[in-house]
């Protein structure tokens, strides 16, 4: 069935920049330049009128032509159960996309300065969308009892 | 530069299936199914622990090889501002991808049952992860005044 599959063709809309060499857990407190594509810069006119946005972006160094494996160890915490990889926010994941809501701190034309984005340098941007807690949070969620929160 | 742009490519991991066949605006009470590949059925284990599943999926649809626009009105409203495409959820964007979270009603091997995906029928899914309110949500978070929450 995998090979009936459609294909589906993303392009980089921009580039993360920041101090972050090797993959590392967390990234609160991270400061990061997306260098956005010169052409797309007016689309992101008043997108700092919004105080966070939802970054898109490819998980390129974990991008790999083997299957992920389908159970996982939430976190890579061994004393943790092995629980489905869609159940996890592991990166290596059949398409290694990652989604982080950040802090929109600045906007200077097509560069948008970020707090919090959980990706390293050089990291190929996807999508930015406006978070809305309207849309995007909900007041009453539950989490697995193995979610640890930092 | 935009030739220079590495390309990325997507597998669907699964499928929408609603009686939604247009593309409407909101879809808070739709109740779809997401049928998973077969072969990613154990990668679901464990994920109903979680009310909530944030979908990525790719706007079949809308996708194109014509460029969108850089400034839309956003919702269509044109008594709204016309603003930059990436302060907006329009779906005709540089890469087709949406991204709702959804209350996950049940799971049944590979077929997750839930409500609020704004996805029509057939659409491609590309990504399941859990929601979690700890690191997906935002509380002080600030919209632009030209956002009309449903």
């Amino acid at each position: 069935m995998a090979d009936e599959l459609p294909q589906m063709t993303l392009k980089a809309i921009g580039f993360v920049r920041n101090e972050i060499k090797q993959p590392v857990i967390g990234g609160e407190e991270v400061v990061s330049d997306i260098v956005v594509n010169e052409s797309l810069t007016e689309a992101l006119d008043r997108l700092e009128e919004f105080s966070h946005i939802i970054v898109l972006y490819w998980l390129h160094r974990v991008a790999t032509t083997t299957p992920p494996p389908l159970k996982v160890h939430p976190m890579g915490r061994q004393e943790a159960p092995l629980v489905g990889l869609f159940a996890t926010r592991s990166p290596n994941r059949p398409n290694p996309l990652g989604k982080t809501t950040v802090r929109l701190l600045e906007r200077q034309g097509n560069v948008l300065k970020v707090k919090g984005l959980d990706a390293i340098d050089g990291t190929p941007v996807v999508d930015i969308k406006p978070y809305n807690p309207g849309y995007d949070s909900v007041a009453d969620a539950k989490v697995a009892p193995w979610i640890i929160n930092q």
